[in-house]
């Protein structure tokens, strides 16, 4: 492996890293928060001096291969976290490692799944960093850093890595344009959000946290009682509204400003996510409403909830807990859905949801009629087996770890319905979960094994599994390779 | 279609279904159950008068072709269950229809899950022909007909159809033979089982009913308390070795009686399914070791039940219900390992598991080294990659079915893990699941929609969904293909 390289954009990147503790301190400034305020210019000089020394290494080459851009993408998903994790030590606002580490993972990978039992008890300057690693971490680090950073032509691959969901079609031929026109977009609904929030009565501080939780789809709040504490129908229109967008592929945007509004209309996994969602929230909606008693509020609640979701996004406006069981087994389902591949949103990804019943489709008449030609098709062009065969593989991964993590988190003797739905809310990055892991409930009951499984669930959820799992093959540390 | 041919088969297998109802009868005798013989004889009666007009109908041609096997099997596997279930109504011993058909269905797919409260009021005729339902399950409907009726040269298909498991080898060519050893190995184990069970002071009509269900890897038990009741090392210990090889695949006991040992030792399937055991059973002895006070009392209740779950047998000497979490989620998790493929054991199979964890290492091989060549292979033999693309299209029906099926029995609200559990349960046919469901508790209290759903799952389950999955694709009922 390329070491050097390795290094290379390790210390590059660390000096990003350390730029963004700024943010925060300067909120934390305004606020006149002292402790956040040193908290974060502490682990920022700390971050900084630690990059300095690594710059002295220079790459031997530049040749970067899958294995090295994986290893990359794996080590700094591993070194932001940590860093983030330290302002909440430091402060003394989550005084143990454990928990600042679950909260950060849980931030950077835009989970929202909290050991906070009272945020509201948390500096503005925390708050506001809590939302901030939502909003690096949904449209990820690295292409964060590609935005920034003068162009190379490594970068696509180091894109791919970060995002390796089944990609159709990309954006432009450059990785550095890519990113640069990602962020754009992302930016630009971000603020869209903030002005809508801000005009049905949020204050400005509360609208930038749950614009930023809403665009990388993370999911933390800054309320105990979390978007409820709001009431508003126009509140709830608008983050339902908002978290569909962020939870379509993003290419989408890119097609329409570029105005192939065709191509948007022939996208069948925009089709059928909003099938799904729309599906969905009218099952729940007539199954809760017995208890709200109006269509209206039946329908704002599900398609609210529905939405919150399946885009993996976490916030809640009602608790889903107390509603009947279908509802609740309907949620847990598309907590494996997940949003479109693309997007800022986790979980299984409705592309591959498509991939898999098509392979199947084509496997059952395949078995009628042995001798025809079956290709799984995506808008009319034949897709590579290699990419509906990684699909399948990928099934299996998310599956076997799941189920390894779950008996882990069973330890704790929690009720299967907790375990099993704190595994699928974490690992699908989604946060809240049913039962003691509920949306109105949090994470802090847990064993700190049980939440380093998670934390870790939540990471391999985010990096879709690849490259943390690369990390355990031998061979990819040689030299030769 | 050849519709002729189905219908030919169908008539055929009348006859043996009528057949079957006089064993029963016969037991009803020796123990004078007036209502219960006479429920038999009707309902043999009946099939013959209904199979007789059939046999007018002449195939006009035998060619048989995968998609007439799948539909015979398919028809064969509700006639037989819908049958099956009227004695139960008739004698008045379970008056519901809907109850009766889940008992008869949970029978023949050697399910074992229950929806009688006491089953000790059953008489003896009935007590028998539940065992016998999984004796008959256990290895196949078609493959006892095979066994019986004079050669066909169609006959492989049918097996194939009615046990689609990834098959690795075949034992002899023709496919009649092929059925009578595996009824002679079947038969001859059964007996077995039958005098061990006496020798360890179990009375002979209990020993025949528990042979049989651990044969069919059913699960019918003749005791409210279930295996417990005996309450006997010994008899604990022959089940549990007996259960192990019932699900071992058939053809180890051919390879061993014509004295190929080497093959025996290097299947990879029979290794892999030992160490599953023999982990899963000390993790859960250990588990389970504080409320058992002794390793021997912990380790011979989590043999037995790890043995039980993973053979999908569903047999029970403890209520594991009781046990901690950890116990629950690892026994859960076996639910949907299941047995050796090519046995008479349910669920996702080992084979396929082996597959699937292959299938995924070479995919990140391949991710790594992207020109080399990656074969899944099976006992050094590479496997034909229709197979590999097979398991993973079986695992997403699995995945879908099953999602499905909870959906609906949530509507019951019976809370989380009670509904995942009884559709997991069902669907590998192992029987008890956990809460509600749980090994000492019954069926009953679900609403008919969900013993319906219960009882197509437990088909699906042990047909491995395709033949009646096929049954809705509307081209299968055209004249022309």
């Amino acid at each position: 492996m390329n070491k050097t390289l390795v290094f290379h954009y390790l210390s590059r990147m660390s000096f990003v890293g350390s730029a963004l503790f700024l943010l925060p301190a300067a909120v934390s400034l305004i606020y006149g928060e002292a402790d956040a305020f040193r908290a974060f210019v502490i682990v920022a000089a700390g971050l900084a001096a630690l990059a300095l020394p690594m710059t002295l290494i220079k790459p031997k080459t530049n040749e970067m291969y899958t294995r090295e851009s994986l290893v990359i993408v794996a080590m700094l998903w591993i070194v932001f976290p940590v860093a983030g994790a330290l302002p909440f030590v430091i402060s003394g606002e989550i005084p143990r490692f454990v928990d600042a580490l679950f909260e950060s993972v849980s931030g950077f990978t835009t989970t929202g799944a909290t050991i906070l039992s009272d945020v509201e008890s948390l500096s503005h300057g925390m708050l506001f960093w809590r939302s901030f690693t939502h909003w690096i971490g949904g449209m990820g680090i690295l292409v964060f850093a590609l935005a920034v950073f003068p162009s190379s032509k490594d970068s696509l691959y180091l894109m791919r890595a970060e995002c390796p969901g089944p990609q159709v079609g990309k954006f432009v031929p450059k990785g550095k344009k890519t990113a640069m026109y990602l962020y754009t977009i992302y930016g630009a609904l971000t603020i869209v959000t903030i002005i809508l929030l801000c005009a049905g009565g949020m204050p400005f501080f509360d609208s930038v946290c749950h614009a930023m939780g809403t665009a990388g789809t993370g999911g933390f709040g800054i309320k105990n009682a979390g978007v409820a504490y709001y009431d508003s129908a126009y509140i709830d229109i608008v983050i339902t509204v908002m978290m569909l967008l962020f939870g379509v592929n993003f290419n989408i945007f890119y097609l329409m400003l570029i105005r192939r509004f065709k191509d948007v209309g022939k996208n069948l996994e925009l089709r059928v996510y909003l099938i799904i969602f729309a599906a969905s929230a009218l099952l729940i909606g007539a199954n809760i409403f017995p208890m709200y008693k109006t269509a209206g509020k039946s329908l704002r609640y599900s398609a609210f909830q529905v939405a919150s979701i399946m885009t993996t996004t976490g916030y809640a406006t009602a608790d889903f807990n107390l509603w009947p069981e279908f509802s609740k087994m309907l949620l847990v389902m598309l907590m494996f859905v997940g949003a479109c591949a693309g997007s800022t949103g986790g979980g299984f990804k409705v592309q591959r949801l498509i991939i898999v019943i098509k392979n199947t489709g084509k496997f059952i008449n395949k078995l009628l009629h042995p001798k025809s030609v079956n290709l799984v098709t995506s808008e009319d062009k034949a897709m590579d087996t290699e990419v509906v065969h990684g699909v399948n593989s990928y099934l299996g991964i998310y599956i076997f770890l799941m189920m390894g993590s779950m008996l882990v988190v069973s330890l704790d003797n929690n009720g299967f319905a907790t375990s099993f739905s704190a595994v699928t809310a974490c690992f699908n990055n989604i946060g809240p979960g049913i039962e003691l892991v509920g949306p109105m409930e949090n994470y802090s009951f847990f064993s700190d094994a049980s939440k380093l499984v998670l934390s870790l669930d939540m990471l391999l959820g985010r990096l879709e599994c690849t490259p943390l799992m690369i990390m355990f093959v031998p061979s990819v540390w040689k030299k030769k390779f």
